[in-house]
């Protein structure tokens, strides 16, 4: 995982800045054969859009994705998959102002000092427009993790924002795609849009919680001990632009239960295979996927870029009072969960091409 | 980051097996005429060693590491340092009975089901013995660190075992080394003395969350998008056994907060460098640090290994109840301790040289 | 190295298919700060354009370079610069017929058997078009140098065509410039222009032997083992279409040296940097520079693209004559020389950058 | 590919100095199952020993290999193998009066340059000690080799001593083990023996030519374009100590042919695999694998450690007339053999397990 890489051999190289003429990710490793359209990208671009509804930015991008190389006739040849999205809607002289400023938050400061140059306009590099292109990367790993494990199904939803977080109970799958925050609970849903909407109007913005899930993932993805499945989706998940935390299974909350608590038994199910009376484990054990769901929660911080002014610095060290204008995403945790989905799909195809490579088949039978 | 590999300059690949011969780290790409000795590390692994009081493992583990290489005359030349320990105090009946058995919560099911064969002896390759490498590995950082930023400094501690949390009132560096817990909270190392004692009686174990702080890290380390600090701190922290969760600075917390709560207001110190208002981000803005601490936290499930008796299924499919006997820790957070430091140590390192590679000095300046 | 990628802190991907909509290069690790213009990567571009005279293919293609990402007022970033060439003569009809046919000598087969699916048009991923990007990378390279070690000075030529070498009594590094063949040797480049219409005028093609010298590179570069700059330079042009042998200084002739003839000898220069008494090093000893020059020598085969029937097979297995129709050159060796001084920039430049992140400047010093 | 490891799924990491304590490789991503003994190993190590006849240093190295790590009941676990063998026979003495002096030809001076500090003694790391860990590894490749592709075989013989090459018209493959320079002439086997042993008593060197050739590799290994087999072949071969030249196939006499002449033509077999009428191509084209036969070729100059005077410099900048003691291989060619023949075993392993990851089965059939 270097730089602006990551996988091992389902590799992704994102490029490009917010404000430049285009960005996109370089997708290495690809198997062949694998069925791909601009179209099946697309639609899981089109989820992470900004534009759709009140709480995401007003920015008009249209985020067409175009495959440059590596797919021929509608299939992948296992060659370099170029996916390439040109910015359109590019107000650059709402950032004019701050070219000299550091937004308190964000990741202005931390770029001039280490570079001494950076492409200010809308955050350049260090803008979330960056996450497009995952998307678009994921879309290519989750068509061909269809062409290896037909059932395996990864989804994304918030579980909480704010200090507002969702009720289990009221838990249901087919509401994900029903509301404008991907939530599986329609309660939290509409009270979460008045919440947002005062949020909002008061110039502020909010964090949030996302809880990605794959599910009929094998079990035997993974290798030790820095290869693990959970350290690379950790490393996956954290690398989403405003995440500063991660959690597998039962994540920070595991701090507080007993060993006895914990432990997920092991039982034989009907079909031969085991399973398990519940999944602290977040379906991984030794860095190893278990078959039961891999788990995966992140929290995104509330954006800086927030009308409310703030107390900061300029280039040339003289306090300035900092109000970021321009269209941003009051909780930008909502489009965060397209982003994630297409991590988790990157890092368990990688998995499977990694465990195909070094073993094989699964080798330990049990029963 | 592949496999038994972490590190992209600074690389450490562990090696070996909780009863085997011995287990190692093989360590690439250290600076040159860094001053290291057997005893430096030595310090650091005595820190870790089980046996030291009540509350961990009773096996004498002496763990003494030998250098069998890359260091000349007292200091590193350049090439790899290998690190060995000998594993000396193999019980292996002690786990005799668990070679057709799948210890629940354990990685004994997914080794088997992944690769067909495993070394069951005391966890094998999943053992947490493993992290006995990364701390020698972390003791060979550290002493690059030295020569290379003099006052950077690593510090771990444990901030809540179980339900019980620290106070932060009663935060005090001087206390981490006065207790079994590694705690800055006096009061706290007392309750849970007893909670613990408690907890072990029982047979019983519980989790815990270990935070490690880096102060006097230079601004401008990290690189974006798959290279941040934070996405490398998290894999690495991830990549210990037993842990599920990893935050940077206000770490999932930050889901609740509002953006102008969040944000980290900037200001000129009086030397000339910037400095804050708070310290949400953790050191690190943009995957970039900012020159505040950076601050990593991970919880630590608690270890399956006890002996209360859980459901299970034999290698051949059949029911069984585990009971975990052997010597194990009843809270594996506090020897995960000085390894979360030895992980921060390398990657810090890791960090600094690849920054000196790509940019050399800092090149933005403020004021 | 792996797949499409090469470069350890300075990685190039490339990516792209002859005949596809663009080809290109996305460059991660450039230093910030770099003077880079498009203009500046289109100079190496025109070397290597084809069309430039009767000797090389008569395709017409501008490869006209765009630069995406990574730069801003015309300086690097530090983030992943994109260059992207179109594709505009694509005449797909010239290999409509090759779609079921593989071509002796070619990739057709071996990328067939291998994936099951290729882009047959102009040779896909295996055309040697696929250089242009490397050369625009190149190029990033020489800029990136430039303002690390002004000096350095990287010059590829041609040293053999055919049976025909150069005469090394006539070298003059002026006449490079100045002939079809970029060789130093005048008297040679005529006497090949001859022969080479004759191989044209036959259908026939022929090979050639490329040497590319760095000049005033510094004493230190390189690392054991496995990542010695002759080992990495090995693989650089190992990996140019078409190329069957490398050699780093004295190269395959050393088996036939004694040891007595072959050591360069070394002595105190007058500036206080030691001299060698000659250099069948190639100015690597141990996979470490010496501060001589870098020689490195690579051949080239003939192009199997001819107008001569040769037998082979279809897809179903039938046998076929094939004669290659299309606009080819009939020595592509000729083409390759800013191939190869591309590639070495890219090492040069990695290896400039790795050894400041793990040393940072020289340590050992003499006198 | 970095700095003390290669490979990409199949990792060998070496570590060791000629006079520590010990050497050996970390060898990760071995398929677990793979039937592997300490005596396997050994078989490859006592090819490679010295003091086997007078052409080899009389140092006397039992060069016994432990395995540490990763094989359980004599099966390898998927997890990493420690390979250790012991440094027994160190005559320090005898190098303690070139640690203030540069041999000739040697690392010593790049060494010292680069790093300011170095092990003199026996070369330390650039002692060509270093590739018993490589056979080691390789033995373990070949093992895994031997359970996923029964009969791929793999065999490594001298073409050439000095100037004197071997004779086609004589090769038998019987021969290759039956004299003490591996070559399959054994006309020139008598020869060089009288050649030999004058360049010995004469107190000189000479280099060599090694030859190594895969047989039964199936067709589509390797993987465009900076993955290629070609590519690493190159790589692996070069960072060998004293190799300064790499030819795939025909090599650099490619050069000197026709296209006409180098295309290798198709035909189909009667098993129904393609079958071709010659092998310029060395059994890769496009850096893929045809399942020809896969033939490198690599020069090895002569050693510099002669008892011929050469002039040289001391740290300080003297002129020194240095003369290498100690117990040197007139040719070190000879016991480059074993080596070359580990690393074409590595690099096919990897290739084998990288094209099951990413591809799973060929693909494309004919016929």
């Amino acid at each position: 995982m270097s730089l602006n890489t990551f996988g091992h051999l389902f590799r992704v190289t994102t490029w490009g800045e917010s404000h430049g003429p285009a960005l996109g990710a370089t997708v290495d490793g690809c198997p062949p054969g694998v069925d791909i359209t601009p179209e099946m990208l697309q639609h899981w671009l089109d989820k992470r859009k900004p534009g759709q509804n009140k709480f995401t930015t007003q920015r008009r991008e249209p985020d067409e994705v175009e495959i440059l190389s590596g797919v021929f006739e509608g299939q992948s040849t296992g060659t370099p998959i170029q996916l390439m999205i040109r910015n359109t809607d590019q107000r650059s002289k709402d950032y004019g102002n701050i070219s000299e400023t550091f937004r308190p938050g964000h990741a202005d400061i931390t770029y001039w000092q280490k570079y001494g140059i950076r492409d200010y306009r809308g955050g350049g590099r260090s803008s979330a427009r960056e996450t497009a292109a995952r998307v678009a990367a994921g879309g290519v790993a989750r068509a061909a993790i269809k062409s290896l494990v037909p059932n395996l199904d990864i989804k994304g939803y918030m579980t909480q924002i704010g200090p507002h977080g969702i009720d289990r109970a009221n838990f249901d799958w087919d509401q994900i795609d029903q509301n404008a925050f991907w939530t599986p609970d329609a309660t939290a849903a509409t009270n979460w849009a008045t919440y947002l909407d005062d949020i909002r109007k008061t110039h502020n913005s909010v964090g949030a919680i996302i809880e990605v899930v794959a599910r009929n993932v094998p079990a035997g993805l993974g290798a030790p001990i820095y290869g693990k499945l959970d350290t690379d989706l950790a490393a996956a998940m954290m690398s989403i632009n405003a995440v500063k935390g991660v959690e597998i299974g039962e994540g920070m909350a595991a701090a507080a239960l007993t060993g006895a608590e914990n432990a997920d038994e092991i039982f034989m199910g009907n079909d031969g295979s085991p399973v398990y009376s519940s999944n602290h484990a977040g379906g991984i054990l030794g860095g190893i996927s278990t078959g039961q769901d891999v788990v995966v929660r992140f929290a995104v911080k509330p954006t800086s870029s927030i009308l409310t002014p703030r107390q900061s610095i300029t280039k040339s060290g003289e306090p300035i009072e900092v109000v970021t204008k321009g269209r941003h995403d009051p909780c930008v945790g909502i489009r965060a969960v397209p982003v994630g989905e297409a991590m988790m799909a990157c890092v368990i195809l990688d998995h499977i091409l990694l465990h195909r490579g070094q073993v094989g088949e699964n080798r330990g039978k049990i029963g």
